[in-house]
């Protein structure tokens, strides 16, 4: 076996969920992440942790999702994840398009359903990585190869030394006041963090990790932007997203292509027109776009904010969580021409950061 | 997809375990099964039914044990199984001595450790079946092709119809006081069953189904048996088994190829040497050894004994009950130049019943 899997699934066991003997497992995999799952259940052996194998497959998730018409939440699911210490999922496609004839009412009904499995397991040890199968290889627009590589150099770092590096930003960010974006002449956002916590991702619940993040001030942004990298919603790409924003609020928004799609996201519910998340990307293994959310906002010279839901971690006691049924991520290029400021003072410029020299 | 995967299907959800709205559903399947269990989930969605699934997979499970040294009960997986209605279990192999380098010892130890989930999962409407996967194709000595035209023939039937012409049989040997079965000149061996019920196997726990079964009274073994089917333990062929029975225990054995793993069995422990099962086979549909128990045992005009355990089911409340931790079936062809006879009365001779005329 490749060596790369086994040390992906030594990082996994040892740094993303602190695997403990007598811990009980689930490893939730579709089956081209195969190979991933083998080094696990070694892995898992080797620590005397006990694994129960749950497969995804966006061909189960069809067939049933076009077959049913309601949902209740799985008892036997929940009671499952309920007696689970840990819990890995893995990412791994035979066609990212799979479930593109699926109704999103469909999906989103199921996903309601399966609300309370989700709060189940987020209260767990858990990570969520990805396996470089060929279809995700092929919406990178990569040789299954390439993106193999791709993907390790990402995964298989030294995430102590992430960590310490990407705390120097937590410092930056934590304390300050408000922040300002501007890249080129399309994009100057300003807005308020102050009193929310910013988090330091270095690995642990997504793999890769590698991104310093928080949520803003709800009625705070004000400004434009304009996203440089497309969006991918439901099966459809969205690109040259355009946002303004006015006391919090997108009071402007158009797109180049499939500008329906970035409507319909804004019109979900009140909480979707407001962001729930500022993220700066500082993993520079990743440096190209793939399409692939996991990997994309943790790119390196990058800034994502995301319309909808904020992460509770992020939002400080005082301060109002945005909610909303979605959370969409959009990313901004700030490798040229381009600068963060906090309080005033720049701290990021042409990606270079103030503590970089 | 093969209109016969879906005819599959809906046998497994409608006759096997009678699948009932808001059910919540295992569904354990190797990858190989993948077809099925699409179809499954359309049947599932379709009747209100709520799916987990769980992959097996051999490669897996080898990873695992062969790192592992101890094992306990897993208490998410007993969780799981306690909260679930039905739980189908199919079988589809990419390599059946996938896990021929592993310590037996060490997969009984894992077994041990999972008794109280297997005891759950008894519990449960469940269904045991076959996908026709080319591995198991070729322990079969078939092309793929052929294989699933044989495993389709062996499942897709009236399994009322089956039901109904079995139950003769049954009418028979449920009251019976003592069996013969002789064949040639090398098998010629009698028990009493009396107060042990017989039961009629028509596609519910196992599909195929197709047999009639009962437990000997365990010291009532007397006589020799030469099986003319070889048997397939632990990855190993064994062909020409030979046993000699008094007061129901084997008192001498032989074999023509692998005598070893035969004793090996008969050692285990002291219910070992004792039978737990006579089961007569009458699914003509499985016309063909595939080295599967899960057909071999039901192929029409055979009997199979198994040294071991015996089904609960089949013993009665006056009845002892053989207890072992082994429960290996072998077969008899009673095709030609044989009988047997139940409490003197010839009931089946070569091949034919006495209630088929």
């Amino acid at each position: 076996m490749d060596s790369r899997i086994q040390e992906h699934a030594e990082i996994i066991a040892d740094h993303s969920v602190d695997l403990q003997a007598g811990d009980n497992v689930i490893i939730r995999a579709p089956p081209a992440a195969e190979d991933l799952v083998v080094a696990l259940h070694e892995v898992l052996g080797e620590r005397g942790a006990n694994p129960l194998t749950m497969s995804t497959n966006a061909r189960f998730s069809r067939a049933y999702l076009r077959a049913a018409d309601e949902f209740e939440t799985p008892e036997h699911h929940l009671a499952l994840v309920e007696e689970t210490d840990v819990y890995i999922a893995i990412r791994a496609d035979a066609n990212v398009t799979e479930t593109s004839d699926v109704d999103p009412k469909t999906s989103a009904a199921q996903a309601q359903a399966h609300q309370p499995i989700l709060g189940e397991r987020l209260s767990k040890r858990w990570c969520l990585s990805q396996f470089p199968a060929p279809a995700n290889a092929q919406l990178a627009e990569m040789s299954t190869e390439a993106y193999a590589e791709f993907v390790y150099d990402a995964v298989i770092k030294d995430w102590d030394a992430v960590r310490e590096h990407q705390a120097q930003m937590v410092e930056i960010l934590d304390p300050a006041e408000e922040v300002r974006i501007v890249s080129g002449d399309t994009t100057d956002v300003r807005m308020r963090v102050g009193g929310n916590p910013t988090l330091n991702d270095y690995g642990e619940k997504n793999l890769p990790g590698g991104e310093v993040f928080t949520a803003p001030i709800v009625d705070s942004v004000e400004g434009e932007v304009l996203f440089d990298k497309p969006l991918y919603h439901q099966g459809r790409e969205v690109t040259g997203v355009f946002l303004r924003f006015e006391d919090g609020a997108v009071v402007e928004h158009s797109a180049e292509k499939n500008e329906d799609v970035l409507t319909e996201v804004l019109d979900t519910d009140a909480g979707a027109r407001y962001l729930g998340e500022l993220g700066i990307g500082m993993n520079r293994d990743i440096d190209r776009f793939t399409y692939n959310m996991l990997f994309d906002e943790k790119m390196g010279d990058t800034v994502h904010m995301a319309v909808g839901r904020a992460y509770e971690d992020t939002v400080g006691e005082a301060n109002e969580r945005n909610e909303s049924a979605v959370h969409v991520d959009m990313i901004v290029d700030m490798s040229e021409d381009s600068f963060i400021e906090v309080d005033g003072e720049r701290v990021q410029e042409d990606g270079r950061f103030i503590f970089e020299e």
